[in-house]
């Protein structure tokens, strides 16, 4: 008996009239061909997986496991039509936290139609992924038994700036995850589900290194799934953190070149969690602009900069604000101004950050 | 006394009724500012660099030293104008062999008009930039005294295509280099100058490092100059072989994320050059793509592949070029084919190549 997932995050959702993927009870996940080549593009690049020995066995863990394709009655009840058969990725998990993350900052092959690229250009515009080299394209936060799941709409996951993609970041791993994005996140979950030796980021990094060698495909518009279950973690049981690769319907031949596109969103979300781990305390930090660049005009090397900086009203803004703070108020670039360990800051000094709710109350004077 | 400098390969030349830059005789470059908001945004980039120290010092020698601005007569006649003064990088150097490659598959900032996205976008397009994630924007390579330097017109070296900018890379460091693209680089000087604990790899994986974790600045159209002396290594001296960092007309603040469009890029141009060091004797292979084909029917798993794929006609053919050769007679996947160590290659018993002129002569039946 097939059945709408329970916990799908992003792509087309099933439901009446609506064509989506479908799952079984044996853990299979029917996900129908796209009518279009982007269809036989999965299909292919599937084939060419299970049959290909070109991807180590480290490697082919993070991709679904596939089982060929196969005629079931489609899910918007217009009969029977080929399906990708695949692993349902959320078999066995009773409340899985789950982030659907679009690598790449650019989601279009240069081989692509004019038309596509257009379309894709403007989403990759508008969405994080120019600015971070990666997007999320959907999510579902468990929060407790009481009050289930936070799950933005797919379009809101889409247009979350960078500030709040880091802040989502945080929020995925924390224990006190509210229905909005003011909340400053815990990371109570940051070292068991992204730490460790088997957790997120040490697969992330497994993956970089075979995405810095391999030149057989360049994977557009493919996601990273990342999965686990709060609800272990709370017991103090593994929570099974698992990254996975899908997505397969925009996959070129590499001719000899690697997927530069999406190593280097990859290594930007590396970062990204690596971030987490080593400041877990420092979320969604709230810094008076003004109050940051008085201390920056104290007696030190950067102010000097500065000074020379605001000779000019143009090009130089972008280096100006670097040493100040971000107009949304969440200051990007405090992370150099604190946790830096390269000298940049004679100006942390200046900077007092209370640790438990990572707000600067007051900077002035505060040494 | 300025002059002209004499080994400049990319950028604005100077001469009659030229704006360009000049170079005087204790080894100081002088850049003319650019009038608009690039001139200035180089200015507090340079300026940022002197008196910021959140740049290591191992990184800091990639970058020319700053000497301030300064008012000097310009190339063009057109009398005093502000210019950079920056360090002479070919100072001392008699023939050197240089590349100006622009690293990043995008030379736009988010941030930057419209019109100078279109702008950069159609030149990304219409090089190497978007499918390699660099392009040489130019380059000069050192013959011999006879000869003296091969110097293709800068747009003749922008619009080099993938195949030729992997021929380029070789090229750059082979005794063989004649005028032509045609002939098959020796490779000789790779190991001394690409390899070794200081040689070019080495420096771009001492960048790399960097870039990983740097989230101060995003360096749009930047380029790395890869510069060494043919003569020395002829007399097996040290060839000088060094990169730097130049052109900073478009550096945005980084704001807590990587430079991800810069960094992928670099570990492209990293994995050509470690390709190179790996299999020096592997260059412009040339195989009938027919012949090719002919034994990937052999009795492999990529044969079953290549049959599935086959069915359609149109995502498809992607992945089913990746396992025969590229249309232009010059084997972008044969490294696929022959030099992996994962596998992908049961086929590598079908081929033979003459490693003396790297051409595969005849492939039927070949063993």
């Amino acid at each position: 008996m097939l059945k709408v997932p329970q916990h799908q995050v992003a792509g087309h959702e099933a439901g009446i009239g609506k064509l989506g993927p479908l799952v079984d009870e044996s853990g299979r996940f029917y996900k129908p061909l796209q009518g279009d080549e982007r269809g036989a593009s999965e299909v292919a690049f599937y084939t060419s997986l299970s049959t290909n020995s070109g991807i180590p066995e480290h490697i082919q863990r993070f991709f679904p496991t596939f089982y060929g394709t196969q005629l079931v009655e489609a899910s918007d009840g217009s009969g029977l039509l080929p399906h990708l058969v695949l692993e349902d990725l959320a078999l066995g998990r009773v409340n899985p936290s789950i982030m659907d993350i679009k690598i790449g900052s650019r989601t279009w092959a240069p081989e692509a139609s004019e038309k596509y690229i257009q379309k894709c250009l403007k989403k990759d515009r508008e969405s994080s992924s120019l600015s971070l080299g990666f997007r999320i394209s959907g999510l579902q936060i468990y929060r407790s038994k009481e009050l289930g799941l936070w799950k933005p709409g797919k379009k809101a996951a889409q247009k979350l700036s960078r500030e709040e993609v880091k802040l989502v970041l945080r929020r995925f791993v924390s224990s006190n995850t509210l229905n909005d994005l003011d909340s400053r996140p815990d990371c109570a979950f940051a070292s068991t589900v992204y730490g460790g030796s088997t957790g997120i980021l040490s697969q992330l990094l497994e993956l970089k290194a075979w995405f810095e060698d391999q030149t057989i495909f360049h994977l557009y518009s493919c996601s990273i799934l990342v999965i686990f279950e709060k609800e272990l973690a709370l017991k103090g049981k593994n929570p099974g953190a698992q990254i996975k690769l899908i997505d397969f319907a925009h996959v070129y031949e590499g001719r000899g070149v690697i997927d530069h596109n999406f190593l280097g969103g990859l290594c930007s979300l590396i970062k990204f969690i690596s971030e987490i781990l080593t400041a877990p305390n420092e979320c969604g930090i709230e810094v008076s602009a003004k109050a940051d660049h008085k201390n920056l005009t104290a007696d030190n090397g950067v102010v000097a900069d500065h000074k020379n900086l605001t000779d000019s009203d143009n090009g130089v803004v972008a280096i100006q604000k670097n040493l100040t703070t971000s107009d949304n108020g969440v200051v990007a670039d405090q992370k150099n101004l604190t946790v830096s360990d390269n000298g940049v800051l004679a100006d942390q000094k200046n900077l007092t950050v209370s640790d438990d709710n990572c707000v600067v109350a007051d900077q002035n004077g505060v040494s």
